[in-house]
């Protein structure tokens, strides 16, 4: 492992970006699959600016396990004319409890004198005294360097003078940031090499896609001496995103040979920015390199008959390396060896050289393969691929009930609120049974009347709770052609599962998620039917 | 103007995106809107290989009046043991009318070993024959050399050899191409460099974007002395896309100088690549540069006081060089700055200054954090805050119609198909209306019915349609607390607009979106109440 840092901002800096909105829930789910991918910082947002921030760092005390990363919590550097030790937003980081402190400080004179409206020799002891104070709290200190670039070209002396103080006050990194991000590649390179040579201070970089090379700004800056970069998964953030740090990882990483992961870590790329779009309810982007679903694509044609040849004449990397696919039809992210290493993982130890168990292999495939093809996700349905799994394999799914009919209905006065009524007709231990439910909304109504109708049968279903529910429509040109997936969570108290439903119907999909949640709760419990 | 060709490529590689379909009328329009960008030269596709692009050619003969670019026809060298001359590929090219063929060759001496499955010489044969019959034939000849990069990495003076091979025959032009994507630019620089000293060749740079560096790559090459670059708008292309060519352009012409393109075209930039997303029905990328919907956008209250005292302290470049807008994102994080922007923005002049406006500014404000707070977002809705500013500017918003009740119905029997079916009652011109609609999910039949309601007294609602519907969940632990959040963006033909509802219920939320996607589209359409 070199000593690159790879520090994620996807939390603070990603997460303004138009329309992204996280709740705490999803900025730890995120964290959690950030940690997987082996970064070494997450930036986890602003405590003490934002009270969703203070929250999402008292809960991560409390609920993240983090195996490799650091959290990170993002500053300002102290009022102009107070002190670092009495000033209320220095205090919040230090209540946060993140062990790195990343400050953000102005090194451009017109940012100092024009936005921040104090003086140039005021901003310098703004630095030195918020970097002291907190190392002597005991925290690692990053300094962002907002406007470096702009103001480097705009007052060089001055742009060195707040790195410089910065290192002397006890600060490990400045990172440099293109704020604006208009700066080039070849720019960049030398501002990044003076910065090095001139000051000796640790450099990160930190770039936005304004001028379409965030990532090659980013590697302008590693080879001028860089060892420190910031980006965010999916390259969200503000106007046109940050650098996208999956993407400069993979360039550093497999192009260059500088091991900023683990080897093994990046065969998970895909999959996890697949998994952090889910989060962000963000569309993923088709063209992403190498993560992105068209990434590996190929129009068949020309290229067919030579792929066949040797794939290698016509990809630039051999996609498993990031854990994507070549693909030369539509739709298929799964192969048959990841299905049979998720089968293992779930306890079902198929046999890939069993003749019996190939044949399954390759039936569960070629389902996978049907049903992402009309809009289905394995990916983020652990508990729906199981299912579909136990199908597959005789007499490991039992029918706990047969559903008849079901129905909801929605309505309102004026401006009044809505009310849900659904009711559900079932079959269960030889009886039929017709019970309604009252919701705040159709899904929770529908959930209501199929958990009475099946709970004198199985009371094992009380202690479970829907927990989340979240709707994506695809192919969302002209509505009446669009598909509405649906993903459930559900909760027994201790764990919990995620089921999916795809339709036209938005209500159908929350149907066939909802009756799989159940049913994954049976046969998770152990029932066996009545 | 420099002597630097801006060669287009979107008919002919950028078609070779996956989901991109166009036809020979798809393909004219956009041809239009090239010669209105500027560009020097349209690559039309392939004539003889592909039925389609011998019918683009003949009738862009006919039908297109270009005044700035030239006609290109795409092709490859002639058939390994045959003659230029005898060749049907080669006659299509000829047949064509177009004034420069592309010729397509093999540099990558496994390429021609083991896909074009043809010795090394013969190759080299391919090109002169082809080159020096065309030229004969009074046609400016360009060579693509495919797979050029990787082919100078594992064979030099071979690559050199194709290029002296055209050039000798009289190609005019030699484009190197890094096919497969996976280039980084210091390496691209450092052959393009070699290329140009070595053989004196007229180099062209055609980059794929596999390592997120197209645009990058493609600069480095102009850096290192190539005079022709080739792109795509919006960075169509197999697999990640090829090189955006505005974005390209861009760079090179506002921020190193070299005039590329007349002065003013590239204000044109934004309006014309959104108008090429609209025949390729590919939807516009926000964050895209320069032209991207959200290039400019700013949502950190933070940013938006300062904006006010200077903007170029927080844009790269001012957005009518490209004709994009700055745009303030209201959000939780806005202050009162970056409502009155947004106000002026939507043609509603407040001023913070006169006591008045000043007071309607402190109202909005206060109802956008009273909204969000509880879940509303108008960064990502802004014909719902523009509805909402309209509320507290006496007289600005009529009532269009008013609510009695509204109800929605979905049933399904087993495993059928699940239907909606809606009831809405409202009052408009004085008349009580109960009206019903059906469709393939609740909303769709919402939406029938509410059109259904109002259509007689405003019949200007026929033209709108639905396009997009977004759903997300807050504060999702423990479902019954949840708060539903629906975006729904609407068209009329020529914009769209988004709406927000938020509310416990998800069709509550649904329909109140909804009526505000209609209410909109009649105030937009400068309707009066009837």
């Amino acid at each position: 492992m070199s000593d690159l840092h790879v520090y994620d901002t996807t939390l603070r800096d990603g997460a303004q970006q138009e329309g992204l909105n996280l709740s705490v829930a999803d900025k730890l789910a995120i964290a959690g699959h950030l940690d997987e991918l082996g970064v070494g910082y997450i930036e986890g947002g602003w405590p003490g600016a934002n009270p969703k921030d203070t929250e999402f760092f008292a809960r991560a005390a409390r609920e993240l396990d983090l195996r490799h990363a650091t959290l990170a919590a993002f500053g300002a550097t102290r009022r102009a004319g107070g002190r670092a030790a009495t000033d209320p937003l220095v205090q919040a980081l230090l209540d946060s409890q993140a062990q790195v402190v990343t400050l953000v400080a102005k090194s451009h004179t017109g940012h100092v004198e024009r936005a921040l409206r104090t003086t140039l020799a005021e901003n310098l002891e703004m630095v030195r005294d918020t970097v002291s104070f907190l190392t002597g709290e005991g925290r690692r200190v990053f300094l962002d360097a907002e406007h470096f670039f702009d103001g480097y070209r705009s007052d060089r002396a001055y742009a060195l003078e707040v790195v410089r103080a910065a290192v002397e006050s006890g600060a490990e990194v400045v990172a440099l940031c293109d704020t604006n991000g208009g700066f080039l590649p070849g720019e960049v390179g030398e501002v990044v090499d003076d910065v090095v040579r001139t000051t000796g201070a640790r450099v990160g970089i930190h770039c936005h896609n304004d001028t379409g090379c965030a990532v090659a700004n980013s590697m302008a800056a590693v080879d001028a001496g860089a060892t420190h970069v910031q980006g965010t998964v999916n390259g969200y953030g503000e106007r046109t995103g940050n650098a996208d740090l999956l993407t400069l990882v993979a360039n550093l990483q497999l192009k260059q040979g500088r091991e900023l992961l683990e080897p093994h870590r990046l065969q998970d790329a895909t999959r996890i920015a697949h998994a952090i779009a889910e989060v962000t309810n963000v569309p993923a982007y088709s063209r992403q390199p190498y993560v992105g679903s068209s990434a590996f694509a190929h129009k068949a044609g020309l290229h067919a008959s030579a792929i066949k040849v040797d794939p290698d004449l016509y990809q630039h990397l051999d996609p498993k390396h990031v854990g994507n696919d070549m693909r030369m039809l539509v739709s298929d992210m799964a192969g048959r060896a990841s299905i049979e290493l998720k089968s293992r993982e779930l306890g079902f130890p198929l046999d890939a050289s069993d003749e019996t168990d190939a044949a399954t292999l390759r039936r569960v495939l070629a389902t996978v393969k049907e049903k992402e093809l009309r809009g289905y996700t394995f990916d983020a349905a652990d508990a729906s691929f199981e299912l579909l799994l136990r199908r597959e394999l005789e007499g490991s799914l039992p029918d706990f009930f047969a559903v008849e009919s079901w129905r909801v209905i929605t309505d309102a006065r004026g401006a009044g609120e809505a009310l849900s009524e659904a009711t559900v007709k079932v079959r269960t231990a030889g009886e039929r049974r017709v019970e309604t439910g009252e919701g705040n909304g159709p899904v929770n109504a529908l959930d209501h009347a199929l958990r009475t109708a099946i709970a004198a049968t199985y009371p094992e279903i009380a202690g479970l709770e829907l927990i989340d529910y979240k709707v994506r429509i695809l192919d969302a040109a002209h509505g009446t052609d669009a598909v509405t997936r649906v993903l459930i969570e559900t909760s027994d108290g201790t764990t919990s599962w995620t089921t999916i439903g795809v339709a036209p119907n938005i209500l159908e999909a929350s149907w066939d998620a909802l009756v799989e949640s159940v049913t994954y709760g049976l046969v998770r419990a152990g029932v066996t039917p009545r």
